[in-house]
């Protein structure tokens, strides 16, 4: 039994800090690095990929919609065209920070508005996943369980690691609550620590409104950007160890 | 005998077009594609890779500092490291259109103010030989000829190609006249061609002040944003096609 | 009897040229000028400014969603309160234009998405028109005739103008068919005029099915993005004049 | 005997936060908003405007060069035009905020590499005078004592305040060493409270080799980013407070 679990990093930008990056990456076996669209000037993602490099963390691009302003949040009417375009282009950037750190990308996981529209909109997943496909067929696609986006990066023949929240809520049709709704985030430690056990121990998640959902995924994202994040993420290695689960990022022997 | 004739292409940006880049695309041996910190947004990019690989034109990335508003021509205060991250991260950019199009990159020319910077500053230079290195030792540096770049590139262990310009007028020092000062650009036809005249029968161009300085070169730029571009690059190609000059990229077998 | 005619304005940005703003401006009555978002840096508008003073064409703000890349024409999911902050920033930086030109702003129209999610959502549209009543109540709001955004500015006791197109095509509701549908643009410079002479004329407009709609406008749109653009408005002011209408910004006397 | 304590704020950008503004603000008798070029994106201009104008602190604008990614702080190759321009841009989108809330504009002071090349070069100078003199006249130009900057706005016409830091070292001509350079930022409280009490009792600060320099300034500028602002902000009042001096705007009665 294994799960890997990412973060978002990377998210500074020029002057402006974001997240504790280096401290969290002690505690991931996957980082997913801001490519300069929503976050992540040029400076901020050598840094990163040098601090993921150099602990063995798995590297990963985050492409996002073209948004600095709204930090990729905001949804866009966007085409299938574009899409392809904007997430072939921050491969391409991220991948030669890694490649100038000696280092390898393993997977690519959209941010924001962008992953929760691949998740609904089958054209749009079917894009991200050509985009990957077309950089470098060896690598995963990361997305939200049960979603468009991981059906498409299947059709197209990518590996693919389905993504559960441990501090997201669920609807009864396995979907994220959107941010801004109601409870949409667990504030709760011990709801979030639970959902985690629930998906560990039996394949499944309680949806908001307290139905059961059957859930399978291979990672398990953690939030980097509260003042509990490094606590809260040592809690559930400590869950993940107590049940016996390896934490391993999806591209690892 | 051979001569590689480049333009900068793909200068478009979303709605705005620039250049009658299919049209000269015929008539060079070498594109130089921007990467979208002067213009080039991921469309234009994608589209005009895939003309110039349609063509077998030689295909590189032709980074800037980042100023779309001023089309990357402003000079600016840059560190080195930030310069080695702007070059390294529009190169990946790029790459991975020339990638998603089956093609291969062959070289990396600066563009504007940075090709002006790396030109005179060794620093500068030095640190876009070492992001041209750190992607990939094979590609060919394209720099102005007996400038800080072409130096720093022979240093790095890189292929490099010293360019010359058909209609920019030298100063006695070898270098450019700064656009902005009278007579930088070469208005006359007639004049740019004898430039290019003495430059292939004597290697040797006159400058500004007329004296004559000895100049070798690889690679010649044409622009194509003005209403004769077409015309004066077929002038140029009649040029050297009756001095028994071929038109070859600089890593044309 | 009048009519206002106006165009978009300003739209070109940095190096790159869009429209042929000099030329039209002697036809229009009203000009609506980009204030950054979409297109127009400030050297643009400055320029744009000064020549709309020059030639007593009322002087209107254009802005748009923060999207540069898309030329402001694909929807956001913005909130109220960010479309009432980018509509009063847009405003500020053109008024100081206008100021430093000695001239006065007269209009607000917005811009590509955000003119239609406001013709459309009752919050954007409040939001707009409470930006442009924040700044001055005396501004006149241009919105699609029978909008949302018309009944917002007419409920925030603003004056203001309805807006038609003589080359755009319109659904039975009385909505623009979406561009990129077919048939949204009027190619046919005869069609284009006819709608101009039934709504003149008659009040009313034929929709796309055939179906004629009542319409009642202030003003009427006319595009300078296309090589026909002089030659079209010099039609549409040759039918004006033969129909007795006199061409006049809104806030004429 | 009066001195203003003047602090930018409004540095923040979209997600990312900088700066504890609001606390910062009690301590202050002048506020320099971001308006967008290097930091503050509209909601951030919005809030710090509405949080200034519930204080009475004395609001201006502080305009930057175009460089969000390197937070206006690169110096760059830019003609007085392009600076007029970009001065009166970001003045009027201030301004409609600061209209918006019902409050009055009192000063422009020119951010980081645009402060400093306005400070030495008399064309660049100029060009921010003549931006604040075409918007308002009223307005009070803050620029650093005995600079270009100065010495344009009094030949412009308008009223100037001259400003100094007290935690920055000079040099021997009265300019401000270089960040970057060795002790240009003074690290030691004890120092930077040195620094002003020379200058408030003696009219004089100590350069960096030791000599005296006459200085006579009406404003004092406190940084807020950094974790003792605040601790430090309020010994400089205390200090203030001690000599007699009262705090206050350069435009308050």
């Amino acid at each position: 039994m294994r799960l890997d679990l990412n973060g978002d990093l990377g998210e500074s930008y020029g002057s402006w800090q974001m997240g504790g990056d280096e401290a969290l990456l002690d505690l991931l076996s996957s980082a997913n690095l801001a490519c300069g669209f929503h976050a992540g000037d040029p400076a901020t993602m050598r840094r990163t990929v040098g601090w993921a490099a150099a602990r063995g963390v798995a590297i990963g691009a985050h492409p996002s919609l073209p948004d600095l302003q709204g930090f990729g949040r905001r949804e866009m009417a966007v085409t299938p065209e574009e899409v392809y375009e904007f997430v072939l282009y921050q491969i391409g950037a991220l991948a030669a920070f890694v490649r100038g750190a000696g280092a390898r990308m393993a997977h690519v996981k959209p941010h924001g508005a962008l992953y929760n529209q691949a998740a609904r909109d089958p054209g749009l997943a079917e894009a991200v996943a050509q985009a990957v496909k077309a950089f470098d067929p060896s690598l995963i696609l990361v997305g939200l369980a049960a979603s468009e986006l991981v059906r498409a990066g299947e059709e197209a023949g990518l590996r693919v690691a389905r993504e559960v929240f441990a501090d997201r809520a669920y609807t009864p049709e396995g979907r994220l609550v959107p941010r801004g709704r109601p409870g949409a985030v667990l504030q709760d430690e011990e709801a979030a620590l639970a959902q985690v056990r629930d998906l560990v121990r039996d394949g499944r998640v309680r949806a908001q409104d307290g139905s059961w959902i059957p859930m399978t995924a291979e990672t398990l994202c953690l939030h980097g950007d509260h003042p509990r994040a490094l606590a809260f993420a040592r809690r559930i290695r400590d869950l993940l160890g107590s049940e016996g689960i390896e934490v391993l990022a999806p591209g690892a022997p």
